[in-house]
């Protein structure tokens, strides 16, 4: 295996169990199979999400009676709180700070260091954010962990019908975030912004479950494992 | 007229004439209705698009075969000069610096200045900004000036019944952009994030003609003009 | 009552009931008081500590076995995250952003607002924080708000005789802080650091229940209560 | 006297006895004077020069061997400690920070508060900073405190016959300083660069002597002091 | 040939055709030579100026009637656009940030990357920044692409006598340039600052066209091209 | 010798003679160590103190009757013009810049430089700046070079039976850094903040003699010399 620009994205469905206690088996597992993969030769960088954190806080948010950008703020800021957990675990194999914002991560990048960051802004979604990491940095896999196996190409919960995909074009894929947004307080695989730029510069995208890390090295080596978003 | 909270965000199509000349005259027109607005106690945060410059810049970008993102992050670099432009004819009525991201404004907005800002990440459009900004800010009034009078229920360049519109819903406005979106390199209204965050926070948006810089004084005073998007 | 400058610093025992679920009714209270007080023309600087949250996310990186600085990063961080709860509800009147830094803290109190802050590093307390700004600012008074309604001459739990005190001098106070320092684990009513400033610039310093934010008022009226620390 | 906005530049001739023992009550006479013109109702701006301080630290520097930049470097150091204290002095009147670049002084410009700098990059005077910020600003008035009364139209040290001059055009002024700037190792009244500013945007720029405080507002009030140097 | 620390001077007259179309050739030319000399283990940092976007902004901003110090700004501000293209073009081989100022040049530098930045403030020329820049890092040359082969001893648009040097002291180097300053208007080789910083560090720097970018190659190996300034 | 990860700590009793002028000879004997040390593949960072230039400066402050707050501004700028005079020396093996906070050490720590900072934030000292970077990074060893060759179990000013220890736990030294503080106005070995670090994190600390610089490369090779502050 020749070694990758890869950008792994992963967000609250590894992170925590159902309450605010962290997943810390997993969370060691996947630290691990970093460590690997960038003693492998592999070029790294991490996004990492909000999740409970950031369900607590903008819960808070709204009993306090806040507009709703501090909500995003406050989001944004468990994503770099989850990040600073991941640098402190990879030592000093990570960069060492959470950049704040593109042109951080620009100078990050010019590391040899493994980046990882959380959000940056209001209004942009962390799978915005791994998706243009992806795109500027050049990479030549953006790996999402989430908790289902592959993409179904109808609502599962609804359509008994619905099959998992192997493999589906950016269309395809950008039709069933869009049905997806339009369903709000659901989860979320990804959403449009994100989409858009992996199908105008046609990044290769994998979809696939965080409850078995080793999803991620299948995906680096190219082996079958969740589904493949293609331009 | 009590004093208000403005966010008025104008672009390419009022900066330019055809090519790179500037659109002198209108901008100082633009400019003065600022001072007058700011003299009658209003506050006002101004966002500006990226034009002409943008397009040369991203022109440039790609014929030098640039990744995307640097497009995008040239984009971004337009709106700033035009917003550094603004400034500078504002002059001491003017936070004197450009903010760079959305953590750059809250330090701007804590001034008594009328804050100018142009885009902060590729990825993300000076309507999200405008918008996210009105947000965050509280504004009484978003002013989109734009090239067109109203908007219309249907685009008027297919369909010859098509009807501008006094109001509409921000659910009747985001079928629009979206439909819009998926019609690539067409001048595009608003997008989808911005139209969100109108949405989310029930934002008074009002469309308008930049080419007439009085109709910014009539959308402050609640006079009809343009299309006013509601919640 | 002539205005004054005011640093008031409060933390966890004033924010969250047992668990990571806010006290929304005392923090609306605090800030009802907050509002008016800033109304009647005093300056006002607040610090944030990191309560429930940071021990959380503490506990967290202990698990995963990061070292110390960590934790108190991730302490920090925490503190940060409720003084952007509080900015949020104060709206205009706050400078909008949390000073990451002794030099953000003075660009924050250059403007006219209500500036928040938390903490800024690892091996430095809030208190100190506090202690800091209120002699960097010459600040009339330093209000912490705690979970007692004075300090006792002795560990009350201790010795049944101890005896809620008025005043004391910073070196009496000096001494409890010292022993309580000896005896790890326990909840800290100050640092030393943040003593030690308090004594060098005579710091008119007074510690208050904060389950009553009226205390507050009498703090800055200059009625008895809590425990004055002088020189 | 109508309020004015005010660029006060002074250094080490008027800051420093011979050594590096600063002239305490010389440097609180113009701090009283910056306070009467700021409680007047005037803007004002200062720039600080390096005096002894950079003298002792380019010496040390020049022993250690090292390469001129980080002599341009420490001289900056200096004048941004010197700053630091005309800051700590003006208290609540100054913006609490140093400027460290240009565009941090736009930030600082965007507040209410006295504005004091020092430099800002290797290969750039104090005096260009003060003609720079000047212009930018859109002072009134650029006052240039120094050790002589008046600019002579040839260097007195060698003409017996050279006269003082009330004013002096920026195109004399330029071929004095051009000159000076031929007799390396001198005492330098002022820069080509800075010059230039001045004559590209016809400043008002007076040099007088700093030892009498008191011509600060002999050059704010119009009164004859010192050398105007006009367009 | 041995490595070496490579400062590489260019502007405008390589950058752009008669008007705001890229020289796209060319500029691909020079990338391609400076990946070769890169890969062959020079280290290299790039200065670029502004060219003509520069002046189509100046322009603009000159009929907006703004202060000149904005127009230095806007200046500044298209040579970090240039800046960013020639990052974009290099990749990963580039410090992915455009350094805003010397400090941050100094954070670059720190990295392995190819480091590439415009001016940094109003009143200093981008000629002046390479040239500081190759004396803070301790540069082995200086390089200046230019429009003219050689330097000329005298103004060859008035002496038809004048003579292309393939050396000039750095002293001549001055006069030619001081005399050039008092030409408004007129293409200025490099200035006064610069030729300063270059004749007090003794830096090696040559002054060469940029039509042909193998001059490049030439200038490095040490091979007689354009003029070389010597101390 | 294998490599180590070692935080270098020394001020002003190894910089200066008892005024203002720089010990040269001693400072290019430390360049000298680092750089071996550098070359032999141990990663160094080094935390340089304020030493006669603090004093000086915060002797000018209290003359000029400035809250104590500036005073340690003041003290921390000394500390990292040091800082700058180190990285002039260590030239390309330098980090080019002086962190101003922990999140720019951060930064820094991610580049393959050596590191060279002084304090950060008023309340806060040198030594303890050096205590949290050797916790951060992880350092194998943190030297401390100061003008007595061995702590004393006692003051050997007071107790002429006073003996110097070659070891001492943390613990006990401890109790002596308190019994220090509580002596105003006398040298500082070191501060309870940074023996409180050095503790909870059981870091290798070694207090010795600065005078002769050879003193560090012992200590790197675990040679017996100076205190050993063990856990």
């Amino acid at each position: 295996m020749s070694s990758k620009k890869i950008v792994l994205k992963f967000g609250g469905s590894v992170l925590y169990k159902e309450n605010m206690t962290l997943e810390v088996d997993k969370i060691n597992a996947i630290i691990s199979i970093i460590n690997t993969l960038h003693d492998e030769g592999n070029e790294i960088t991490i996004v990492v999400g909000g999740g409970v954190l950031a369900r607590v806080l903008i819960h808070a948010s709204d009993e306090l009676g806040h507009v709703n950008t501090f909500k995003d703020m406050l989001a944004v800021e468990s994503t770099r709180i989850h990040a600073l957990l991941v640098i402190a675990s990879l030592k000093d194999k990570a960069y060492k700070l959470v950049p704040r914002s593109f042109e951080e991560v620009g100078k990050a990048l010019s590391s040899d260091k493994i980046v990882v960051t959380g959000g940056f802004q209001p209004g942009q979604s962390t799978n915005a954010v791994a998706a243009l990491i992806a795109e500027y940095w050049g990479a030549d896999i953006l790996i999402n962990l989430t908790n289902v196996d592959k993409v179904f190409d109808k609502d599962p919960r609804i359509y008994p019908d619905a099959k998992p995909l192997d493999t589906m074009t950016t269309d395809e894929f950008m039709k069933i975030i869009t049905k997806q947004d339009e369903e709000p307080g659901k989860y979320k695989l990804f959403d449009r912004v994100g989409c858009e730029i992996v199908r105008r510069s046609n990044i290769k995208l994998i979809i696939t479950n965080g409850s078995d890390p080793k999803n991620i090295i299948k995906a680096v080596k190219g082996e079958p494992v969740g589904t493949m978003i293609h331009g």
